[in-house]
């Protein structure tokens, strides 16, 4: 029986995991749920579940599910997700939003913990001191990315020194093709009506701006160890192969599927096994029949060669960039800046930003609240 | 080093074996060439590559070219096919057309030589007793066909039982969206005019007429121990994706390249490894740009349902169907037969004949000659 730890247990992703483990409850069992706000969906599924910890973002909610379920452990806040990063299971699925994530991945991690990984933000701004722990502690660091876990699928049964060059695919989002101009005038709306998958707002504004691609390439330099000079995106609008491998002897291999988070999520739960579950089957003759790949356009979507640039300078560079983004996509959300005022201030504060390096966990959260005041200040 | 035995030296898939072993002589070398006819060229690459035993068709060949090259032993003929594959070596290339390359492949496979295997004869009509030795000897049966080795690329690091579907693709020739009528008139011409790939004429026309996906199916059958209701054939004109596979978890591997031949002979030559050649790398943003999939039209070319048909037979019946076909390709290029008459003839064979089963190598080869007997008897 495999115990699963999953943080961010009522979002997208840890309803899709939950599936899994309901197909499979054989094989896995869940050992801890963690949300932020949503108790409502988190009582169902501590009822359902019946797992050992529970976490929550604020001691009031803790107070209330501890007096509800006398059997289960309740804790909050970032603490909490510590404590429950540092329990006793065998795989924890971090799908958090945001730069919280990075905590619990790094104390599970130091811990010797398999981790399941979803949350973007752990690699993103903390690259570095993650994978020297996952080396240092033999950690199988499986991720939970369409794109990432087929690069990752892609690598299996062959070796790492002969791999050429990566090939992570973009949907493009909802405005590709568009020009600079029209990029200036699209609303929350717009953006947040992704052609392809279903997502938190977060993830699905990064998609609409292609942050999202320049987050997921930091992440595959520091999942797969190679420079990002080797990782091209190609925009492929159909979301059928989900990212690409080329070898030395120019052989590529691919991952293809229906866009359905639970084949990334199962293969991480089953790996190296794969395990049935209910995503839909490609249909080739279908939803198949036709792919395109094309280049990123680069001068329309900015936000990508801010992405390569802060994954090539490093230290503090990519918290930074990430940091920035985080705050002024909520900022979009509430509609209180334009589209593309996301990616020229990000630009800006790189641009004036002062580097650290030689970096730990608080160095790097540090320099994300920096980035993010800067924000406010930039933009009051 | 590796020593290799190349049967079929001065063909497409000889000539650019040899390609990859001029760039890797370090690691590999030639000590056995055989072909049938092409003297003048073979000569050529004894003084290149002064391997220790020659194989050719007719003795007075060998005669000559043992005077010739005094250090080199000559043989000739069946016999001498088999003593070369019966010689020390490493590993058999096996890329003689028709028939005539089961014999080799099973002498070598007995004696437990791994095999990179190009003859699709080999596993067509003598796929059980061959997989049956392979099995019994532990011999790496290695493919050398673009598909195939697709195929076998897309299955490392998966286990087989979680295989759910392999597709195996087909440019679809150059009469793809023909009519039966239109597919009649067809000149050898215009059939040896291969859109992606340059072959021998016999594949070629294979190809056209669609049957070369059919002894694939076959092939596939055996080297990867599936029944055919699991291998789909998907009619893709780029030849980029050269075949997939689909998995429990509803995730599909595909191996992509240029249409070029060494990137299966170098696997082969290298694997598990994978070996730097002279292929060309694919474009993805230009012969990759668009990638179509559809289902093959199996009411024009008949040769797939034959084929399907003759794999769920087993016995003789795959003996026989490729028998025949050869024998009906050799007319058709010799402008005796119309392109049809080539699928109308098997069929007639097929319908007529009556199996054995449990076979040995002797029976295989008689149901092969008795087959070509009746193209003869039929179209007289």
């Amino acid at each position: 029986m495999k115990k699963i730890a999953i943080l961010g247990s009522t979002g997208s992703i840890g309803a899709q995991a939950l599936d899994i483990i309901d197909g499979h409850s054989d094989q896995l069992k869940v050992t801890v749920l963690a949300c932020a706000k949503n108790i409502r969906k988190l009582c169902g599924q501590i009822e359902k579940y019946k797992p050992e910890i529970v976490v929550v973002h604020q001691e009031k909610d803790a107070r209330q599910l501890s007096e509800k379920y006398p059997g289960v452990e309740v804790l909050y806040g970032t603490e909490g997700l510590i404590a429950a990063a540092e329990s006793s299971y065998d795989l924890l699925l971090n799908s958090l939003v945001g730069i919280l994530g990075l905590i619990p991945t790094y104390h599970a991690v130091c811990k010797g913990r398999d981790i399941a990984l979803a949350n973007k933000e752990t690699l993103v701004a903390g690259g570095q001191i993650i994978m020297d722990q996952v080396k240092k502690n033999q950690v199988k660091m499986l991720p939970v990315d369409s794109e990432h876990s087929a690069i990752f699928q892609s690598l299996q049964g062959n070796k790492h020194q002969q791999l050429e060059r990566i090939y992570l695919t973009a949907s493009g989002g909802p405005f590709r093709g568009y020009t600079p101009e029209q990029l200036e005038e699209v609303t929350v709306e717009q953006a947040l009506r992704h052609p392809n998958w279903h997502m938190g707002s977060k993830v699905t504004i990064d998609s609409a701006s292609m942050m999202n691609k320049g987050l997921e390439v930091i992440e595959a330099k520091w999942l797969f160890n190679v420079p990002v000079s080797k990782i091209q995106i190609a925009v492929h609008p159909q979301s059928v192969v989900h990212s690409m491998v080329e070898y030395i002897d120019h052989s590529i291999i691919a991952q293809l599927g229906a866009p359905d988070m639970r084949v990334p999520i199962s293969y991480a739960f089953g790996y190296p096994d794969r395990m049935e579950n209910n995503a839909e089957a490609l249909d080739l003759f279908g939803a198949g029949a036709e792919l395109t790949f094309e280049r990123p356009d680069t001068n329309v979507f900015k936000t990508i060669a801010i992405a390569y640039e802060a994954a090539e300078k490093g230290g503090t560079y990519p918290a930074v960039m990430n940091g920035a983004n985080e705050a002024l996509v909520q900022l979009f959300l509430e509609k209180k800046i334009k589209f593309t005022d996301i990616q020229n201030t990000i630009e800006r504060i790189m641009n004036a930003h002062v580097p650290t390096y030689n970096l730990g966990l608080e160095e790097i959260l540090e320099a994300d609240r920096a980035s993010r005041k800067m924000v406010y200040e930039l933009l009051k």
